[in-house]
C-alpha cells in the first residue's frame, strides 16, 4: 500500500509581546481550519508557538513565568487541541514547559488525530547565554530561562492514519546540527518535524549577515540533513517583525533527497502543504545511506569524546 | 595579519582506460601550470587523479595492481611533484596506494609548496560491493580493492605560506558523511580539499537519480556540512564519460557561509580558482558553531555505540 500523507507547515507570522495569548490561539485555529481544508492531515507549528519570543528580553518574576506552561493542554490551549481532534488531523507544536519540580524546557509534543500525544521532545541545542549582554537591545536568553533537554532524541511512530511513519522532532537551533539528525537518523526516521525562531539580521547592529543569508543557511540545513538521513523534514517558522526584532520566515517542506517540495513565500501567517510519499526515503536508506554497510564509528570517537575543537599543534 | 590564500578546483575530464598514464599526467601538469598561473597557491585535484576510475571493471592479477602506486612519489608521477616545486604550488591529489605490506587504500595526500608532505588521508568510507553485480556493465567495487581507511580523519597544518590552515582532507563519499565533517570540524578545522569521481546516472540502466540532482548533492553535501563545521572547503570532481560511463562535475569552492563562490561550469579539465580569506572561518567557529558552548556529546552516543538504523517498535 502507498505510504502517502498529507502534511501542512503552519507558519506564523510575529506575535506581539502585547497581543493576547487568546488571539495567537486564534490565529492557530485558523491556520489548522485552513490546513484540513487543503487536506491536510498533519500541521507543524513553530517553536514557541503560543507567545512572542520572549527569550529576547531580561524579565523575572510573575511576568516570566507566565510565558509557561504547566500543563499540556492547559486550559489556555485546550481549543487549539479541541478543534484539531474535530478536525481529525494532528499536530506538532512548540512550548515553553514548566514542570511540576519548577524545571523549565524549551519542548514539542506531536499529536495524534484523536488528540493523544505520540510523542515529547525537549530542546537539546539551546544558543544564546545565561547572562544578558550589556547594552544591548534585545537579547537571547535560553540558557538562562531553560535546562539542557534531558530526553535525547527520541525517534517514534506516528499515527496509523499516516501509516506510522518514524517521527523525529527538532526545535530551532537543533536543525544546525548534524548530530541530532544522526541520532534520529539511526533510528531510522522517516519525517522530521521541527519549529523554529531565527532572527534575521543580528537585532543589536551587526551586519555580517542578512536576511537573505540566514533564511539560505535555514533552509539548507533541513535540506542536507534530510538528505544525509534519507527523510522528509518540514521546517515552520515563526517570522517577521516582533517589536522591532526581525524574524526569517522559508518554513519549507524538503524530500529525502534534500529538494524543497513546497516553500513559504510571506513572513505572515501561512500555510504551505505537499503530499508526501513516506517510501521515497528507501532510495536513500537503501542505497547511499545504507548505514550499516558504510558507517565507521570507530573513527568518530572525538564526537563524544570532546565538546569544544581542539586545533593541532 | 590577513589570512589570504589562493587556491584552485582542478577539475579533470575523463580519463579512458585506455589513455597513457604520461597524458593523463601531462594534462595534471597543464592544469597545474594554469593554476599558478592566476596565481594559486594551492591546487586540488580529484580522487584517483592518475588513472581511469578503476572499480567500474571486475579487473585482477597484474591489470589490478598497475592502478596502484607503491611510493608516492615515484618515478611515474614525478614530473607533477617537480613542476610544482617549480612553481612554489601546493597540492592535494588522490591516488590508489598499495603499501609495502600489500595493503591498499584508497589515498590522498596534501603536498607543500616545498615538496614536502603536509598530510595524508586513506578513505574511511568506501561505497559499492566487495562482490561484483552479476549482469551489470559496470561495477563499483571500492570494497574490493581497497582496505578501509586507517588513519581516521587527522588534521594538519598546511604551508607557512598559505598562514598555516588547519586543513582536513576527504575522499569522494566521505564527503557525504557528516559524522567525517564533524570529527575535523572538532580540530577547528579551516579548510577541506577533497576530490571525487561520482557517477552522472546508474550507468546501468537505473533512472531515480540524475546528473542535476547527483550534482545538486554534491554540491550541497560541501556547502551545509562547510556551514555547520565553518571552513572552508574545495570539492574536485573527475568529470564526463569515461568509456562510456558517466561523471558529474560541479567542482567547487565554498565559504564558511556555505556559499559557493566558484564552480566548474564543464565536465572537462578546467581550473576554478579564488581568493580565500582563512579568518572568515571566524564567524561560524565563535558564534553560531562555537561547540565548546552549544554541543551536548552526552546526547550522541548513537553515532558510536551503533552501526546501522535501528527503528522503534
Amino acid at each position: 500500500m502507498p505510504r502517502k500523507l498529507r502534511i501542512a507547515a503552519a507558519q506564523m507570522g510575529p506575535t506581539q509581546k502585547a497581543e493576547p495569548r487568546a488571539t495567537t490561539l486564534g490565529r492557530m485555529v485558523s491556520l489548522l481550519e485552513q490546513a484540513a481544508a487543503q487536506g491536510a492531515q498533519l500541521v507543524v507549528f513553530p517553536e514557541l508557538a503560543f507567545t512572542t519570543f520572549f527569550p529576547r528580553w531580561l524579565l523575572s518574576g510573575e511576568e516570566l513565568e507566565s510565558y509557561y506552561e504547566t500543563a499540556m493542554p492547559n486550559p489556555q490551549v485546550q481549543p487549539l487541541f479541541d478543534r484539531a481532534r474535530e478536525l481529525g488531523i494532528g499536530f506538532y507544536v512548540g512550548y515553553a514547559e514548566k514542570t511540576p519540580e519548577g524545571l523549565h524546557y524549551n519542548s514539542a509534543i506531536t499529536v495524534g488525530p484523536d488528540g493523544a500525544t505520540l510523542g515529547k521532545y525537549r530542546k537539546v541545542h539551546l544558543p544564546g547565554s545565561v547572562e544578558p549582554r550589556e547594552g544591548s537591545r534585545f537579547q537571547q536568553l535560553e540558557k538562562r530561562y531553560f535546562e539542557y533537554g534531558d530526553l535525547g532524541f527520541p525517534a517514534f511512530r506516528g499515527a496509523e492514519a499516516w501509516h506510522r511513519p518514524v517521527m523525529g522532532m527538532l526545535i530551532c537551533n537543533d536543525r544546525r546540527w548534524p548530530e541530532a539528525w544522526r541520532v534520529y537518523g539511526l533510528q531510522d526516521v522517516e519525517l522530521m518535524v521541527m519549529g523554529y525562531n531565527s532572527a534575521a539580521y543580528d537585532p543589536n547592529g551587526g551586519s555580517t549577515e542578512d536576511a537573505k543569508l540566514r533564511t539560505f543557511h535555514s533552509t539548507m540545513a533541513a535540506q542536507s540533513n534530510a538528505y544525509m538521513n534519507a527523510t522528509w523534514a518540514v521546517s515552520v517558522a515563526k517570522a517577521g517583525d516582533e517589536d522591532g526584532s526581525g524574524l526569517i520566515g522559508g518554513s519549507c517542506i524538503v524530500s529525502p533527497d534534500g529538494v524543497v517540495v513546497a516553500q513559504a513565500q510571506t513572513l505572515a501567517d501561512e500555510i504551505v502543504c505537499a503530499e508526501i510519499d513516506l517510501d521515497a526515503v528507501r532510495q536513500g536508506k537503501d542505497k547511499m545511506f545504507h548505514f550499516a554497510s558504510h558507517r565507521r564509528p570507530e573513527h568518530y570517537r572525538r564526537i563524544v569524546d570532546q565538546v569544544g575543537a581542539q586545533a593541532p599543534a
